[in-house]
């Protein structure tokens, strides 16, 4: 039995990590996590028995322990719970699926207690990518990543020799607005904004799907976990979501890997690495896909990718400004207290504001990101 | 410096070998073989200062010792002579990059002399893959496949597990005659046959790509390579020749190589594996290629595939009536006495009259071939 914690096991990421766990059978669940789900929590509780489950909301962690005291599951709560679900003795695998900065602490707390990490938390290799490679490198933990794309790179680098890297081609959908114009965006709906071509996800990502500022996540984030530069890293546009991304070798051939637009399968991979296991559900077929086709990123019309290559190539704490001013400006767009557009400009304006810290540390980066929203909330 | 021998140097993958060899700088030709192109030859020896040279042809054996008489190069003759080429101490790798049976007591003896094979003579494994690939596993010596298709298949197994594969999907152009139907193909000529979209080959095999049988004999050739099943390989026609081929895992998850139609890859990819070198060249570039697209090969029309999967189900000696009658028709129309369509038939009334032998010897598959050949002379 494969043993593992779950930073988030209520968001999308954490559910189909259990249907995963559910459909395999000799995973077993030590850990899981949540804000305040404690309904969702429960439920997974009863299933999974859990040595531990760890709520961030102190109030909900009561009503929690109230509602399963019949069972034998400790209830825990706060950042102290959160590392404690991280570090826990017995498990081998910290599946981070947590969204936000929130996510850092407990990722660093695995790595020294030697977990691998099944990476779905964007937030911690942009903002603090330089701390925790090396880290995991000190302690000889694997960075398993669980993001589509990230994955189709890490298993299209299967059997290779990173130093053989041409270049990574990172595909992207182009979102839901795929071929408009700025003008076109002025008057795009929040409704319209969460219809995705391909995936399901949380909403937070389905808006930073539409505004590229997910690509651009994902660029920054690739440029730490394959230790490429970002010259080296190319965005695709590649509508059906059919190839997952790409790798590019010194030879000019390529390496891709495609598949149905199902998270579970990255998920799956990244616990059973360097394994594959039966994945019910559909299958590619060629004859009724009939076709791919690409094209190159909109980068005047869909600033996401542009601004996060700039924030990337600033380097330092610039990354985690931008991060922090599209978190709360998509934050307000969800709350429909501002246009799609102005998702833009607060994190023009916030990265323009700002002074790079060079080699930042988790405190100056968690500060940085306090600063930022402040600013933000001053001026929005 | 690594040390390679090629069989068959002068033809279309031998001279890409050589300019492989050429381009890196660090391998030794210590072997080359052609069957009567002594123009060619001797280029090559002043070029690349090989120990040995075979000539198929005992004349042309002795006109070439004669005009290299400066040299330190020896020239054989004969069978013996691609024997001594094949097991030539010092090698570690030999190119078997000659066309016919004739390649397959040489590619035997460099097994036995404990040499890795970069495999790109077909006949090889569709007819003796059941002797070849055991022999191959005794003798610890790899089988490096040097097709395109092949090559693209063991990219793709790079660092995965043979036994978590669910099919290799193997891509196909579909030939000059694609969308075409059997009454289109009455009345194609020579020139028309041989103008291959996307490739540039040797007369044969572009011929072969026209009826698919080139896409058959890849599949029974597949089978072997790979250990997979015939109901696990998936022909997927592939136009633009740009996806090379594929492996669908269990997980449902495929693992594509990609690139331009340059052999030099696959070639450099056998000699430098589990290396990637540099290669100049056009690149693939995703924004003028636009699209991808995917056909199911028309079974009804291109009878060449579903021959080759009749033939290679039957098994024993059957695949070699296959290629025999083929390598025999194919020879016919090259030399225009016969039409198009007569290839199907010549393999179909060839594979009809064989009574097949299970798990036939050398002996046996030579004594096969030479008995279609006398069958169809016979006739045709």
């Amino acid at each position: 039995m494969k043993k593992i914690a779950i930073l988030g096991s209520t968001g999308s990421i954490g559910t189909q990590t259990l249907d995963v766990v559910r459909a395999n059978g000799d995973i077993e669940v030590l850990g899981i996590s949540a804000g305040r789900n404690i309904r969702k929590l429960e439920e997974q509780v009863r299933e999974f028995s859990p040595r531990l489950v760890a709520v961030w909301d102190e109030n909900a962690a009561k009503d929690l322990a109230d509602k399963i005291k019949d069972t034998d599951t400790k209830v825990v709560s706060g950042m102290d719970g959160l590392l404690e679900l991280a570090a826990m003795p017995e498990t081998e695998i910290l599946v981070t699926a947590i969204v936000g900065m929130l996510g850092i602490r407990p990722t660093i707390e695995a790595i020294r207690a030697g977990k691998d990490i099944a990476l779905a938390n964007k937030e911690t290799l942009v903002t603090a990518g330089h701390l925790i490679m090396p880290m995991a490198k000190e302690y000889g933990v694997q960075i398993l990543p669980v993001d589509s794309e990230h994955s189709a790179i890490f298993q299209s680098l299967n059997g290779e020799h990173r130093s053989e890297i041409h270049k990574l081609l990172i595909t992207a959908s182009g979102g839901p607005f795929r071929g408009r114009k700025r003008k076109d965006l002025e008057t795009v709906t929040l409704a319209d904004t969460l219809k995705h071509p391909n995936w399901v996800m949380g909403q937070k990502i389905t808006v930073d799907s539409a505004t590229l500022v997910n690509k651009g996540l994902e660029v920054m984030e690739a440029r730490w976990l394959f230790d490429v530069d970002l010259n080296h890293i190319q965005v695709v546009v590649q509508p059906q979501s059919v190839i997952h991304s790409m790798v590019e070798f010194k030879d000019g051939g390529i390496i891709a890997q495609l598949g149905t637009p199902d998270m579970r399968l990255p998920i799956q991979y990244a616990l059973y690495y360097p394994h594959r296991r039966y994945l019910g559900g559909d299958r590619l077929d060629f004859a009724s896909l009939k076709q791919i086709t690409f094209e190159e990123p909109d980068m005047e019309t869909f600033l996401g990718l542009p601004m996060a290559m700039q924030a990337s190539r600033a380097g330092g704490s610039m990354p985690t400004v931008f991060n922090a001013a599209n978190e709360l400006a998509v934050s307000k767009f969800l709350r429909q207290k501002i246009g799609f557009l102005d998702i833009y400009d607060i994190i023009a304006q916030s990265m323009e504001q700002h002074k790079v810290i060079e080699n930042p540390n988790l405190e100056e980066i968690l500060a940085v990101e306090s600063e930022t929203y402040q600013w933000i909330e001053s001026r929005w």
